[in-house]
């Protein structure tokens, strides 16, 4: 109930008109705001400023790769955090591909935030608002907010405000349509957990459809035709994982319908276009040889049964995944603040919004700004990390020089700037195959690898990434289970 | 495409006027039929009678402990097998409650019915079909059936007929309401894997909204309390879950709403009322010990926010769970046989609709006629997966001597009648507590255990019972890993 009661400070603070510390003063809004203000007891339900003598506010926007990492690195003795998210976990993403067909189980690849900060569920100041960021009132150092209630019956949702020292926006993206019609409708993309349920929900129900008698030769086909849009890693991995599915569970288990069901990878350009070309090449082989029929295509209309490409050709499908990249959401959209190339939030090199004080951004949903001369680095969960460990290390530094609270880290010397250094790029494409790229980028010399060798290497390197020892465990055995009893195939 | 060629050779036998062998008219059903039947076409649309030289069709209706123990026992040289059922796995209902709070993954406690029995999906003429049993057709020895396409945004449900030679409805049974209103609309049954998914939905949502500021403190006293209608071991079960995990997670991952969370049991009568006086205290002094609140009560109306008893009290809640005993389902009141006591289908002592051929009933769908003299056996798994081991070595013998084939089966032996032998009654009541009761009936004397031993016993002897040994595995790497790291709170 820290909140009611910063509430109840404030309120009577202000009530008894006493001197305001010089701190506090320095952080009250300009005058303006009162005025525009209708009314002072809405404007205090959430969480008020901090005091000087509390531990400063860091409010993290998201619980992605950037959030958690920099969750898990902040000193909850220097900070209280508040995590605001619509989901109370991390989905560890380079796993998800493998949940969809039965070879991870959904809970395997998502890491509850109360594990990777524990300080969140158990520090009094400290909290997770399941709550969507409506907006950022820098000026005030306010978050607005609303809460997420799907699935309660009783409530609807309501606004709430959070005052914060510290902010770091790491909302993420959103995944591109293009524009085009029926894609949120009819296609399933593949970054939540809940999109992996969907995606097997719907893959075993047709299975089981296309069994039942009254069923057309057509509709049995339709219902059977697995379609990926998208040729990156994403869309690769998750054609690879669907085939090798197809060739190891469904002709055992689905011996009636295994002649229908097929897979096709529909993309513009080249698949995997940020690779080696000889991985490149070696990834197109084996996806063929396990049976997913490339075409080369740009989708024009998706409708309910079938997709239209623009050359006029139909694609009739039973189940279709979008992966055509990410770019910015309607939040970072709206956020009054300078955008980079691309529509994302603009950052200098010290990972903070430049035009206001202590506000930072990382992970997908920023960019440098084009004055930083740096390029805008790609939506990648490495990215994501890095700058959250990066972040939370400088954050640590100013709160331990004593610039936590709002509009007090001005003198603090700013320390060194973030370097972004690629690690390479891996994909898997079923099973025992995968791809490490090596290079530091695409145009420069280095160690690419494909075959068993790289798959082992990246079952390895992701084992060790996933955050808690519960889920990796899980993960090996998840793998292990498979691996001698097949995958498992109930419709819950 | 069995059903497909069975179609073609039977539309083409009609059409030749070829003389059909003997067994196959036998079988035809009486000419007054054809005479209501309104189009040839919509009738032979699903799986046609076998003919003499193909083996016999067994169709199942039901996957739960009855149908899936039978289905387990079948031979397959004997018989072809086909499962209609609206899910295609067993729930392992012993642990469901586990389930609820993250103790259990959801996987761990469903079993697909392929790999109960792996014909279903190999073998030319074994199906799975995922649909409701609309009706029966004894005359004609065929069921009618309905596919269940919720999820599946392109398909209708249509209809279908399925012809059998051996019929065994294992249907279930349904939770009683007492025509109640409201129970339907807002409480949560237990019976389902989604039920389970359900509970763990809201209680996990509630106590996050619960943190989130501008929840008025009446509001938080209502969305954290679970109030459980039903006193029996699976209300119990689940009270003492809860309990146990309100006392281990929710203290640690949840600290700032710790103290609004309760658990309240309402029972009209007893709780536990099958098991042995010593054995019902101790449980209640168990559950009084970990918090839980027992209310002894009628519950008269369920509202969105409240339930009303019938002292005209309100008990608000946050999380409505309904635990008060199963009845007939619609499916079994609409059967044209004669029913047993209680309104469930009636068998005779070798599990036999008798006023008709080659039908059986077992599970909670089915009861003892009155004029077998025997009581209606309690609606457990134990009655159910007996039945289901029994009819199963029955319908062998019976195929074994040449009677698999419809209508084939009068001049066989019956061989002995089924009989049951009560193996004692089981209930967990939290952490490393259980009531075991192997009395033979509630008159009758024998061995009563309570507390860890028992509990030992209890996991054990489920342990054992899970039926795959995949599932096995994973329950005791659960177990293991909730007793190493804690419960998992990741909301998917």
């Amino acid at each position: 109930m820290v909140w009611f009661r910063n509430l109840a400070q404030i309120s009577a603070s202000v009530a008894r008109q006493s001197p305001l510390n010089r701190k506090v003063k320095a952080r009250l809004p300009p005058a303006s705001f009162w005025e525009f203000s209708t009314s002072v007891e809405d404007r205090y339900s959430g969480l008020g400023w901090t005091k000087a003598e509390e531990k400063p506010r860091l409010v993290v926007l998201g619980s992605g790769w950037a959030g958690c990492r920099l969750m898990k690195g902040i000193d909850t003795a220097l900070y209280d955090v508040v995590c605001v998210s619509p989901r109370n976990h991390m989905v560890f993403t380079p796993l998800l591909a493998s949940t969809c067909v039965g070879t991870l189980e959904f809970r395997s690849v998502a890491e509850p935030i109360a594990r990777i900060q524990p300080a969140i569920s158990r520090e009094p100041g400290s909290y997770f608002f399941l709550a969507n960021c409506t907006g950022v009132d820098p000026n005030n150092h306010e978050v607005h907010c609303q809460t997420v209630t799907d699935g309660a019956d009783t409530l609807e949702p309501w606004n709430f405000k959070i005052s914060y020292d510290k902010l770091v926006i790491a909302a993420g993206s959103q995944p591109l349509t293009f524009g085009i019609k029926g894609v949120q409708e009819h296609a399933v993309f593949l970054r939540e957990v809940y999109h992996a349920q969907e995606i097997r929900r719907r893959l075993l129900l047709n299975l089981m459809l296309s069994d039942v008698p009254g069923v057309t030769e057509e509709e049995k086909r339709r219902l059977l035709h697995c379609v990926v849009v998208g040729g990156g890693p994403t869309g690769v991995e998750f054609s690879g994982e669907l085939s090798d599915f197809i060739v190891r569970d469904v002709h055992q288990r689905y011996a009636h319908v295994k002649d229908y069901i097929h897979v096709t990878l529909i993309e513009a350009n080249e698949i995997l276009s940020s690779f080696d070309d000889r991985l490149r090449k070696y990834a197109v082989k084996q996806l063929v040889k396990s049976g997913v029929r490339l075409v080369r295509g740009v989708v024009k209309d998706v409708q309910p049964e079938k997709i239209i490409l623009n050359d006029g050709s139909d694609v009739p499908y039973g189940l279709l995944v979008w992966s055509t990249g990410v770019g910015p959401s309607p939040l970072v959209n709206s956020l009054p603040f300078p955008k980079s190339p691309g529509g994302r939030i603009g950052i200098d090199e010290w990972l903070r919004i430049p035009s206001v004080q202590d506000v930072y951004s990382i992970g997908d949903c920023s960019g440098f700004l084009e004055s930083t001369g740096r390029p805008t680095l790609p939506a990648l969960a490495q990215v994501a990390e890095r700058q959250g460990k990066y972040l939370a290390s400088q954050l640590n530094r100013i709160g331990k020089a004593g610039g936590g609270h709002a509009n007090a880290a001005k003198d603090i010397d700013l320390g060194e700037p973030f370097v972004y250094k690629h690690l390479g790029s891996m994909a898997t494409i079923g099973r025992f195959k995968a791809l490490v790229d090596l290079r530091q980028s695409k145009e420069a010399k280095g160690l690419s690898l494909a075959g068993f060798t790289s798959w082992f290497i990246w079952r390895s390197a992701y084992l060790t990434r996933v955050l808690s020892w519960r889920n990796r465990f899980y993960v090996a055995v998840n793998w292990t289970t498979t691996f001698v009893f097949g995958r498992d195939i109930s419709r819950i």
